[in-house]
C-alpha cells in the first residue's frame, strides 16, 4: 500500500474568504509545501510555517502524519505545481500554479499533468493506493469542476462557514469566462480541469486512470475535491471500483452533500470519526466546531487506523502529540 | 533514522573502462535514477533499465532494497544532479550532471550544492542519518578529490580489477587542468570538488556538515567514496564523530585501503559481511567473485539488518526474491 499526497497551488485560492488553509494568503502558498513536509517529518523542514487557519486550526496533515507513525505506512508527495519549494521527497508530474479560475484557462498544462500523472500510476507496483491531497481554495475549484461536468455541485470547506455563495458567484464567472454551460464539459474531462480546475484534480484524476488500468485498488482520501477528481476520471471512462474514505467531519457537513456524490459517481464510501469530541485540546476542537473537516488524505489516514485495528484513543493521543511537537519546535532552518 | 541515498551523475563515468554502474555508457546515464527506484518502489517505474554491470552483476540497490523491505526504515534520495528522470521521490540539493574532471570545472555549483544539502540536512528532525550513493564514475572523482586535499589516495573500483593505472592518468590529467597541486586545496573542500569532484560530493559533504551541525550522528554507507565525502567535510572543519559503515566486499579490494582511509579521516569503520559465498546465485556470486562491492548504501544497509538482529541468510533470501522480481517484471510504464 502507498500513501500519496497529490500536492499543489490556484490563485483561486487568493480570492478574499474562499480558503482557511493557512492564517493569511501569504502564508497560504506554503500550506501544501509545509504539509507535505509533515507528513514526511512529522514538522516543516524548508516551509517557513505551520500551516494554521485563522482561528488556529492546525492542518490535518498533523492527523494524517499521527497515524502515519502509529500505522507505520509508506507515503509519497506527488508535485503537481506547488507555489513555493518543499523538503518533502516528491514526484513532479506538473509545474507551477493554477491561475484564477474567473479570469483565465485555470490549467494550460492539464493534458500533459494527466498524462504523467497516468504513467505514474500506472507503473506503481503497489497493489493498492491512497490518494490525499493539499491544494487551498480546492473546493471551488471542484465546484467549477463539478459544474462544467454537469455533476452534483455540492462541495464542502474548509471554513465552519461554507462560503456558498461567494463559491457559486466564481463558478458562474469561472464558467461564463470558459464559455462553458453547465454540463458542457461532460466527457470532456481535460477541457474541465483545463477550463476551470486546478493541477491537484488534473493530478489526481491521471493517478486513478493509470492506477487502476494496472489493477490497483484505488481508494480517494478526502471529501468533495477527491469527488471531483473521481468526476474527472468517471468522464474519461474510469469504470474501475474506486473507494472513497473521508471523516465524520466532512460527512457530517450539510452545505455538502459527499454521500450523493459518493453515490453519482459509484464511490464506495467510508466515514471514520476519529472521536475528537470525547476530548478537549486546541489540536481537536477546531474540527469539532467544524473547521478544516478534511484534507491532506486525513480521512483515508483514519480509515487505515480503523483497518489496522490501532483505537482512536491512541489516534487522538499521537495527533496531540504531533501537535504540540510542531508547536514547540520551530523549523532548523534559518531562512 | 533516515536512510539516504545521495545521486548524481558525471560526465567522467563515460570514460572508457572507468565504471561498471551499467552494462554500457548509454545505460548507465540511468543507473542513479533506477537505482533510487529499486530502494524506493522495489523496481524500476520510469526508468527504462535494471542496472546491471557488463557482466550481469545486479546492482547494489538491490541489497539495501531487501534490507530495506526487512528493515522497514524510511528512504530518501536526494537528487543531487540526476542526467535522467526519475519516479522515485527525490529532495532536489543540485541540477545537472558533472563535468568529465579532465576538461573543465568539474562542478561549477559546487558551493551551491554543499550549502542547500547543509541546510536540508541541518534542519531535518532525525537523530540518526545514514548516507549512501550513487553515481557511476564516482571512485574516479573521489580519487581526484582525495589528491587534491593530500589525502590518502586508496580508492577502490565496481569492476573486480579495479584500473589503478587508468584512473591515476585520469586524475594527473583532472589536476593539471584545475592547475591543483597534491594536497593543493588542503582546507579548501568546495574549491577541491568544484575543480574535480562530482555533485554527489558536494552534496553528501554538505548534508554531513549539516546535520552534525545540529546534533544529528551521521553514518556514512559506502566506501573510499565516502570516505571522500567525510575528507570534504573534515577539511571544511566537521570535527564530529563520524561513522562508516561498507561492506566486506570493499573491506578486501587490496588495491583500495578502506581501513587506512577510516583511520586517517577518524571515521568509526563497520564492516560488515552478508556472507553471500554461502550460497550460489545470480544475485550473489558476482559480489564475491569481486564485482560492484559497494554502492546505494548497501554496507550501511548491511550493517543496519545487522543491528535489528536481522540473520544474514534472510537478507540473502530477499537479495534474491528482490532479484529475481525484478528479471521477472519489465517496468510497467510504456516508453
Amino acid at each position: 500500500m502507498r500513501f500519496a499526497v497529490v500536492a499543489g497551488s490556484t490563485a483561486t485560492a487568493r480570492i478574499e474568504g474562499i480558503s482557511a488553509a493557512g492564517a493569511d494568503p501569504a502564508v497560504m502558498a506554503h500550506t501544501p509545501s509545509a504539509d507535505c513536509e509533515i507528513v514526511a517529518y512529522g514538522r516543516p523542514v524548508r516551509s517557513p510555517v505551520v500551516p494554521v487557519s485563522p482561528s488556529g486550526c492546525p492542518t490535518p496533515a498533523v492527523v494524517t502524519r499521527a497515524v502515519r507513525e502509529l500505522a507505520r505506512f509508506e507515503t509519497v508527495a506527488i508535485d503537481a505545481g506547488l507555489a513555493k519549494s518543499t523538503a518533502a521527497p516528491t514526484v513532479a508530474v506538473g509545474e507551477g500554479s493554477g491561475r484564477d479560475v474567473r479570469t483565465a484557462r485555470a490549467v494550460p498544462e492539464a493534458r500533459a499533468i494527466f498524462a504523467a500523472a497516468e504513467e505514474y500510476g500506472r507503473a506503481l507496483p503497489d497493489d493498492d493506493l491512497v490518494i490525499g491531497e493539499t491544494i487551498p481554495g480546492g473546493t471551488t475549484t471542484a465546484r467549477c469542476v463539478l459544474t462544467a461536468l454537469g455533476e452534483r455541485q455540492a462541495t464542502s470547506s474548509s471554513l465552519a462557514e461554507n462560503p456558498v455563495a461567494l463559491k457559486q458567484r466564481v463558478v458562474d464567472e469561472a464558467l461564463d469566462t470558459a464559455g462553458i454551460a453547465r454540463g458542457g464539459a461532460a466527457g470532456a474531462p481535460i477541457e474541465a480541469v483545463r477550463a476551470v480546475g486546478d493541477p491537484v484534480l488534473a493530478a489526481v484524476a491521471g493517478l486513478v486512470a493509470g492506477a487502476t488500468a494496472a489493477g490497483t485498488e484505488v481508494t480517494l482520501a478526502g471529501g468533495t475535491q477527491l469527488c471531483a477528481a473521481a468526476a474527472l476520471a468517471r468522464h474519461a471512462g474510469v469504470d474501475a471500483p474506486l473507494s472513497l474514505a473521508t471523516t465524520s467531519f466532512l460527512a457530517a457537513d450539510e452545505s455538502a452533500d459527499v454521500e450523493g456524490l459518493a453515490s453519482d459517481l459509484d464511490l464506495d464510501l467510508t466515514v471514520t470519526d476519529p472521536g475528537f469530541d470525547q476530548e478537549s485540546h486546541p489540536a481537536l476542537d477546531a474540527y469539532v466546531a467544524g473547521e478544516a473537516k478534511e484534507g491532506v488524505g486525513m480521512g483515508g489516514a483514519l480509515a487505515l487506523a480503523d483497518q489496522a485495528g490501532i483505537p482512536m484513543a491512541d489516534v487522538r493521543d499521537r495527533v496531540v502529540a504531533v501537535h504540540d511537537r510542531l508547536l514547540a519546535t520551530e523549523p532548523r532552518a534559518e531562512p
